[in-house]
């Protein structure tokens, strides 16, 4: 069973996923992408596959995309959930989900080159799991994200897909998004992200694109250089209560960003994470509702430098190129 | 002029390299290790830097260290700073040092291949500038650390060395760091970091070495596998502050770290990070002086997993090994 252990300084979690435990020869450092694995993604390959948890299925009964359970989960369903410490140290066991959604039955590896009717099922699929998930109440957190190419933790087998890990404690960065968020809405009664949209829209310099209710911008202090996040222009807090209207011109966005980064970068590896508030998370103040002060938000990073090393443990970021260029490049290419 | 720029949510500052600034074609992926440049640090070739602001010598007068600013500053000195908001953006100008520590006048490419007394003299060298630079009143911390490898931003010049870069604002994770360690401190009076050290010597598991003051152990909750910190077992906030008699042990006990991680896992790529407390820090609270609880330590971290993507957007890590196993590998090494 895999462990969740926080770090006493910092208040941290870190999963330490014990049945994936490696030996340090296991430990080599590949850098180029090793040969590619028989795919058990592929349409016709559902027997090397658990059991989907959900299909999104065409007007034939075949489907589009499906969502199965990882067999090797960071973390497991399990009856009961422990918490206990040991000196300064507190660890709990592992509970949580670990999904994998398979975007497309053809052996397709960048959702740059899948239709956008294809994304829009994606992004469906992503709403109806959290939806299922949320009714657990053990879980706090669901985290969607996807590794595309080796460099961005890929993995051996290429074809297009994303992971949903659901969590029972609250996470780091999202937990600090949601304080900063907070603390911006406390004094200003205005959501920071809003802010930053109209700020965006009136400079424009560092804006990718604005069409159908989504906005693409670099951010003004971006990590790592071709950073980009996309918003709803309309203020809202959950990803999965978007009108699924709007699902599509998501989809159309996503698709032309990173047709986009493919253009600009030949063909990057990237993650991209989508940051959502958490479940039944508390009233933040007397004078906001807990929808009020966050923003969801997809946060594209391609994996392009190796500079970055000690970021790792300094939480400091150096960013070689001026977001105002990048952005640039992007709207152009 | 290097711009550093806040991020509106999180309140990260990020620093923009403007004069590094690549265009989107600089961006290739280069995962192996490409060829060596000629290397400008060895002895003899002292007129490729920029003239030292330290060197530590022998007796014969020749060089064994030499400190000199680095030819691409992430950050630049200055005569004035400013600091400027434009909507809800706050931006300032890059002020700050970054210098580059050439640790042996051989063309050697890993510390871990340096003599104990020649790392004594490295450690004396970090003193010594943090010493100068503190006087600096617009710094507000010096962060020094180290990129091995290729795969850990160590470049194409094999020749070991480390850096340096002051900064005129405090570091996130090291901001964090701090307010745990007083939140901690605030209750128990103790130093979390103490707590930690007695609780490791007395399980002993996470145990990697314990030698002449210092004590090297797995944390409990790593973020990376064969992650290592090194402590001073008597508790000190400034690593600066470091009695001189102590460097040899220090450097001793880096030395078999470094060692035993290069025997155990191939010669991996590595970082190291010297979290040590900013200066001039307000005192915490009325019981506790600004020493009381923070702890200077040293953080090493092997570059061994592509698998770690989407950490870099979720301050979530994975580690796929038992720390209570790799400690066991390094103690066993």
């Amino acid at each position: 069973m895999p462990q969740l252990r926080k770090d006493p300084i910092i208040g941290r979690w870190v999963i330490i996923a014990t049945e994936r435990a490696k030996r340090p020869k296991d430990f080599k450092v590949i850098a180029s992408s090793p040969p590619e694995k028989e795919c058990p993604f592929c349409a016709g390959k559902e027997n090397l596959t658990p059991g989907e948890v959900l299909s999104v299925k065409d007007n034939n009964g075949n489907w589009r995309v499906r969502v199965v359970p990882s067999v090797k989960p960071f973390l497991k369903e399990e009856e009961k959930n422990w918490k206990k410490g040991r000196g300064p140290y507190d660890l709990m066991n592992g509970i949580g989900r670990h999904e994998v959604v398979i975007e497309t039955p053809s052996h397709t590896g960048n959702m740059a080159d899948l239709e956008v009717d294809n994304i829009k099922d994606v992004l469906y699929a992503y709403c109806e799991r959290i939806k299922a998930i949320e009714k657990d109440d053990r879980m706090k957190y669901v985290l969607i994200f996807k590794n595309y190419g080796w460099a961005a933790g890929g993995g051996r087998i290429k074809h297009s897909r994303s992971q949903i890990i659901a969590t029972p404690v609250n996470l780091k960065r999202v937990k600090e998004e949601l304080e900063g968020a907070k603390f911006y809405f406390d004094y200003r009664e205005r959501c920071v992200f809003c802010d930053m949209i109209h700020q965006e829209m009136e400079q424009k310099e560092r804006l990718v694109l604005d069409e159908n209710g989504f906005i693409a911008l670099v951010p003004f202090a971006p990590r790592f250089p071709f950073e980009v996040w996309i918003l709803p222009k309309e203020h809202s807090p959950d990803f999965h209560k978007i009108n699924y209207d709007s699902l599509y011109s998501l989809a159309g966005v996503i698709k032309k960003v990173l047709v986009r980064l493919k253009k600009t970068l030949n063909d990057p590896p990237y993650n991209y994470i989508i940051h959502t508030a958490p479940f039944r998370r508390p009233h933040s103040n007397y004078w906001s509702t807990i929808d009020d002060d966050y923003h969801w938000h997809i946060e594209i990073i391609p994996r392009l430098t190796q500079v970055a090393g000690f970021e790792w443990g300094t939480g400091f970021y150096i960013c070689p190129s001026l977001p105002e260029e990048t952005a640039k490049y992007l709207r152009e290419a």
